[in-house]
This record gives C-alpha cells, sequence and structure tokens, in this order.
C-alpha cells in the first residue's frame, strides 16, 4: 500500500516515535510505500489566522470557511497545506497516530486538521437538494482511501468501556472517526488504542509493537466501523435526522450511526 | 461574579467576538468582574514542547506528563502558563468561547487546555488508594467554580439532535464538559450552542446575544449538569465503571454519566 501517517509527538525518544519508527520499518520490509508527516519535526504550522489565506484582502473581515474555500478555489492555500493535500492525494490509506491528551489529539494535529481540511476540499463540497446535502459521511474527497487511528491513552480498558468512567473508547473517539475521516470519505478501521501507556517498560513497548504490526498485517482484510451513509436512505434529508426504526430497540447516543448488520 | 472568558477566534470583527464584547459590557454594567484570554490576541503559545519546561534537561527525553509535574512543582512553568493560572484562581466562574471546528474546538484552545491544564495542577492530584482515584470527576482544582462553554456551530439544531447525523450536542461536547472541566472539578452549567452562525445578519447576531445575556443573567440560578461524581459510590475502585443498576434500564452511551434525579 502507499501510506501516510500524520503523526504527531513533541520527543524524538518517546513510546510513539519508536512505535511509529518501528512498524514503519515493518511495512517498508514488506514492499509497502510508507511517507510520514512528523508534524512537530516539521514545524507545522497549527494554528489558523490570516496568513493562511494569501488572497485575503489586508482589510477584509476573516470568515475562516470563506477564506479557506476561496483561497483553495484560487489556489492559493500556502505551500505546507498543499504539501499536505499532495501526500493526502498520494496514499491510498493514512494512520493518524498521537497520543490522546485531555480526551482528544494534541493541538498540533488538531490544527492540522484545521488547516488542511479546507472548505471546497475535505468540507463544503457535492450538491445540496432534495436528495442529498453535499458529499458528506461516506463520500467526499477521500472516498476510496482507508483511515486508521493508532493512540496511546493513560486510562485502562476498564475506564474507557461501556461503564467506564472516562466513556467508552468508541465514544470517545467518534468526533474523529465519524466526524473527521468519515466524514471526508475515508473507509475508517477500527482504532488501535495502547492503554495504560506511561511507564510502560520494554515488555510493554514490545507488546505494542506486536499488536499493531498484527493489525497492520491485516489492515487489507479489516472491514471498516458500519458508519451509515448519509446519502443512502437512512438520513432524512435535510434535518439528517435517522429515520425511526433503524436503530436496536432502545438503542440511543452514537452508537445509532453504527448499522448492525 | 468574578468571571474569566477563555476565548479563541482569530478575527477581532468575527461574530464571536462581537457576540464576546456584547456581553462582556453587559456582564460588566451590572457589577460583575470580567476578565478575557484572548488567545488569539494574546499570542498565546499553543504547541506543547520542551520550552514549556524550563527546569528540563537539555538532554533529558521528555516525557510531557512527567515534566509537567516536574515543573509545576517547582515553580518553573513558564509565565504565560502561570498567568493563566492566576487568573483561574481569581475567577470563581470561567466560560470557555470558542467556534465549533470539525466538532471540536480549535487548536489554540486545545493547545491552552494541553499547556495550562498542567500535571500535578489539574490531574495527577489527590489520594490513589481503595475508596479513591485521585481527585478527578467532580473533585480537583477547580472545585467550587463554575464553567460554561459558548460554542457557535455551522449545523442545525436537528443535526445534532438526539437522531441527528453528527451526533446528539451533549455527546459531542462530552469531553469537554465532563473530560476537562468535571474532570478538574468544575460544576459545569449546560452549553449555549448557537446553531448556523454561517451567513447571520445582524437579527441573527441580536438573536444571539439575547439567549447569552439571558443565560448568563441566570448564571447563578442554572442548575449544573448532574454528572456522576467519581469517588463517591456510584464507581467500582479503581476500575471507574459504572456500578450496575445505576442507569435507567437500556441506557448505553455516554448518557449513563449523568445522573437522573
Amino acid at each position: 500500500m502507499k501510506l501516510l501517517v500524520v503523526f504527531a509527538h513533541p520527543e524524538e525518544r518517546s513510546f510513539n516515535k519508536s512505535l511509529l519508527d518501528t512498524y514503519v520499518k515493518h511495512l517498508e520490509a514488506q514492499g509497502h510505500e510508507v511517507k510520514v508527516s512528523d508534524l512537530y519535526k516539521q514545524k507545522f504550522k497549527a494554528i489558523v489566522d490570516r496568513d493562511d489565506f494569501e488572497n485575503l484582502e489586508k482589510d477584509a473581515r476573516l470568515q475562516v470557511a470563506y477564506a479557506s474555500y476561496g483561497a483553495y478555489a484560487a489556489k492559493k492555500l500556502t505551500k505546507d497545506v498543499l504539501d499536505e493535500m499532495d501526500k493526502l492525494a498520494w496514499a491510498d490509506s493514512v494512520i493518524f497516530h498521537y497520543p490522546t491528551w485531555w480526551f482528544s489529539m494534541p493541538a498540533m494535529l488538531k490544527g492540522w486538521f484545521d488547516r488542511v481540511f479546507a472548505c471546497g476540499y475535505a468540507y463544503g463540497v457535492g450538491e445540496y437538494n432534495d436528495k442529498r446535502f453535499g458529499d458528506r459521511y461516506g463520500e467526499g474527497v477521500f472516498a476510496g482511501k482507508k483511515a486508521m487511528v493508532i493512540t496511546t491513552v493513560g486510562g485502562s480498558p476498564d475506564q474507557y468501556s461501556d461503564r467506564g468512567i472516562n466513556g467508552q473508547i468508541d465514544n470517545v473517539l467518534f468526533t474523529v472517526n465519524h466526524g473527521l475521516l468519515f466524514y471526508t470519505g475515508f473507509d475508517v478501521l477500527p482504532p488501535v488504542v495502547i492503554y495504560q501507556t506511561d511507564g510502560r517498560k520494554e515488555e510493554g513497548f514490545n507488546e505494542a509493537v506486536s499488536e499493531v504490526t498484527k493489525r497492520l498485517d491485516s489492515f487489507d482484510s479489516t472491514k471498516p466501523i458500519n458508519y451509515r451513509k448519509q446519502n443512502f436512505g437512512d438520513y432524512e434529508i435535510p434535518s439528517l435526522r435517522l429515520k425511526e426504526g433503524l436503530e436496536k430497540p432502545g438503542e440511543t447516543g452514537y452508537s445509532i450511526h453504527v448499522a448492525k448488520n
């Protein structure tokens, strides 16, 4: 495969960076092509501001979505963003690899999404009519590509279980897997979550390596999360409410957006 | 009240900044004291890196939680972070005001949390024994203070409703309200969500002002979200799984962590 890894961690000798290096070597040895966007190493600019939009007039009010749409259409986005788009276009598969901090991604990676997932490119695309509400949730620029999250968390599996106080891990990751990745058209594979990472020694590191490589070795045969597509009959247009009766009896919350068959 | 507003938007003439200015004026006219951390205006450094930890030895591996813990204990955190902590200590109430981008906060604000919510201050505090699992979820540095989110979203109320494709808004905000704010001890008031903000004209702006001021005028009498406290009997220690039978029959997902009585 042609794999892009978008990676965010500030330390070259971290658990996560060592894990990255190990699985990249493993994949390359198998003949896969791998590119890595190492955001800290690239000193990626993570904060959206008016410098992002070269064609925005000096005195114009910055409305981020409109400015992004205009700059993308006029091919006036900055080179660092265009470089990331090129890598995304090249890849057939993308891994987002980051430590979970405060139940979400580091600001560095959030800023990558804020800037690279431009309007007219990753959202605000497609037709809006009585049958469709844009190319979103199952359609979009990344249709035909696969994505997967690899993330480390401090808590235990119990704490992220169905009854765990942190919330079930699939819910914690919903705004990423569904809101960012499925939204933009990716087939989203179940995430690899490395629990209780802090203080792991060599044995714990090796366990993580083996967990990740096992998942990468079966990448092609892994079924994506069965999120319901937006424009294929499950949702009312334009309210985008799930039609009555599609969920399991009594089912509520995020899980109603995952088809069970 | 003594209110701190932590605000993140890149444009001085934005809907959000105008809204902020309007309600700050309204509150001050009533005799409340207000401080604003306007993160873009402050050019707040949003990216965690080794420059944050002045006492970390040059060649030491950066482990963020440990470095944060050490720097906080040694009073060696950077001045910008200490200034934010001073404002938080001063305030009895804190509003987090931001546009929702990709179902979460702008990188600028996420980075504020990544840096200001230091280990030993906002997490990694309190005793761990067979009765307690630290001061978290209902206890912590911000106990006795109130917090509330004000956020704008592009989607409609339907799209964020119980059956809406974006997920129910309380779920979308769970990792903020529960994972960041309740976790660190705040009483968390229900959020103010301004829907379909893009393209609002003066009338739409005035509606938002009236929605926000109404909520601010009843701030003192508004009941916090009834999240279950961690160390008061609802959860097994240390698995932190909700004890059986506390949720409504059939209830699943994040909502089991909100007590219904």
